[in-house]
């Protein structure tokens, strides 16, 4: 058990939480990083080209470049699962897996999502034997065999993209009538000969023995593939902080203020968990990064009066 | 003259500018920049450490990156002065210096700010002659003589780091009762010998015969120096742009709402020039490439409409 009090913690090691401690240390705010995965949803991503200074980056190197940038200040970063977060009456205080506690006075959340599943038959059932939700992850195990992709958004679609360095087959399974991802996207699936678009279709069940084997679809239609992979977008991860009494919106984005504030002094949010409340896109490594900028200077401020 | 009309014209070339630039690319807007400084003010900054994925990095080597990253799109910059935005009956035009106009549906106002002037005797005259609005640029001309920095904010201060590097002593005046730069840097100023700091004063004159040779202050004392460097801030650059009839707010700064757009339909402003709407500290990259690219995201939605 550790008692020293942090002036911040900041849960989420992704662009937003990596982001708010550069600031936080050029600040000089006594602070530490709590995380599971370093670098954050990000290092998922099997192209970056949209990080202005970089024209093309891998997820994880770019992951790795806001990790080392935040540790050149010589931050210490947490790398354990978060069990609880409480309110207490002066502080808040984090548990970690590895039984550990840790006092702060205040908050930046940048916990961003966890995957949203197809809940559908096979799914939980082949997860790691076929099923994936991580193309970047995965995708080199499938060389030469055929596979779906679930989603027509951006990830679904870079997905299919990078599938198809490996893959002999890629099935894009959309359930609307069109893809949603950025154009430029779409134009490299419809000019990639291995790739197959299906729209307005559903997949219902997942099947074979030890290892997928095939998928049916809600067209009548059964794919032989050796790979599903499940792209249709993601939730704010916000389980392990829904006790604090934070006021949510927009399918359980925590809202925050211009300055990243919450309606719960002492914590604030930003990245991936957060509603930017401009009904855009979310998801931006630049917005982000913006928002736990701001946030950073917003419990700078605060610090210095409390 | 041109008479093709582009979807988006975006006035500005620095991290505003090319981030929506990048982001349109990307939507497949046709576009074109025109913009002054290629890179923007940043490129005038002498260090940049807060920049997420640089741990350090020169204002001018970001702003190349910036810059290399929009035209890996094909993009076209137009490196000429604007003379004149006009709003016509459906589209806008722009007038360059050299004699050319380009006519847009969509405007993107990424101008930036121009520099905040002393109003002293002196100031004027000696411009180029000792006085300087960029220490980055003109540092190396000062070496081992004295100069003065004129300021207390980050620019002030890291102007002040950086000239201490080559002048021989480094006045850092400033007419506050502190200094407002990060701590970071305050932290830095302090530690350096060759900068002595005089709070509560300002300075009242600059003389000299061809060259500046000495500084009236107002608490009596007078300083000899060869060089002024005045960087007590900036002012959004919204001459141009004035007869469009913007809304502005918060000392003539763009007001802006969360996409972006303002009050004039098919107009869209981000970076320095606009408001954030947060109090906040303005004037970081990051919040900059936010508001740009939440722009072209809006303005992409708009043009797919129109």
């Amino acid at each position: 058990m550790s008692n020293k009090t942090f002036d911040l913690i900041i849960l989420g090691a992704g662009p937003a939480g990596l982001t708010c401690s550069i600031y936080a240390s050029r600040f000089k705010i006594n602070h530490l990083i709590i995380g599971k995965t370093l670098g954050g949803t990000i290092t998922e991503a099997w192209k970056v080209e949209n990080y202005p200074g970089f024209k093309q980056i891998s997820g994880v190197e770019l992951g790795q470049k806001f990790v080392e940038h935040a540790q050149s200040y010589g931050l210490q970063i947490i790398e354990s699962e978060i069990l609880k977060v409480v309110k207490k009456e002066k502080n808040f205080e984090i548990s970690t897996l590895d039984n550990k506690s840790y006092p702060a006075k205040t908050l930046f959340l940048g916990l961003g999502t966890k995957v949203r599943r197809l809940e559908i038959p096979g799914e939980q059932e082949f997860l790691g034997k076929g099923v994936s939700y991580c193309a970047t992850c995965d995708a080199p195990l499938f060389r030469n065999k055929d596979v779906i992709v679930a989603g027509g958004g951006n990830s679904a679609v870079t997905a299919a993209l990078h599938l198809s360095e490996f893959a002999n087959k890629v099935y894009l399974v959309n359930r609307g009538e069109k893809l949603s991802a950025e154009p430029i996207w779409q134009e490299k699936v419809l000019a990639n000969p291995k790739i197959e678009t299906i729209l307005n279709t559903n997949i219902t069940q997942i099947q074979g023995k030890n290892f997928v084997e095939k998928c049916t679809l809600d067209n009548g239609k059964t794919l032989e593939v050796a790979g599903v992979f499940i792209e249709i977008g993601v939730m704010p991860a916000i389980d392990l902080i829904k006790n604090l009494g934070l006021e949510l919106e927009q399918g359980d984005l925590i809202k925050i203020k211009p300055d990243g504030s919450t309606n719960i002094p002492g914590v604030w949010a930003g990245g991936d968990i957060a509603s930017t409340m401009h009904g855009l896109e979310p998801r931006q490594v630049v917005t982000a990064i913006s928002e736990a900028a701001q946030a950073a200077i917003s419990i700078f401020k605060f610090l210095r009066k409390s």
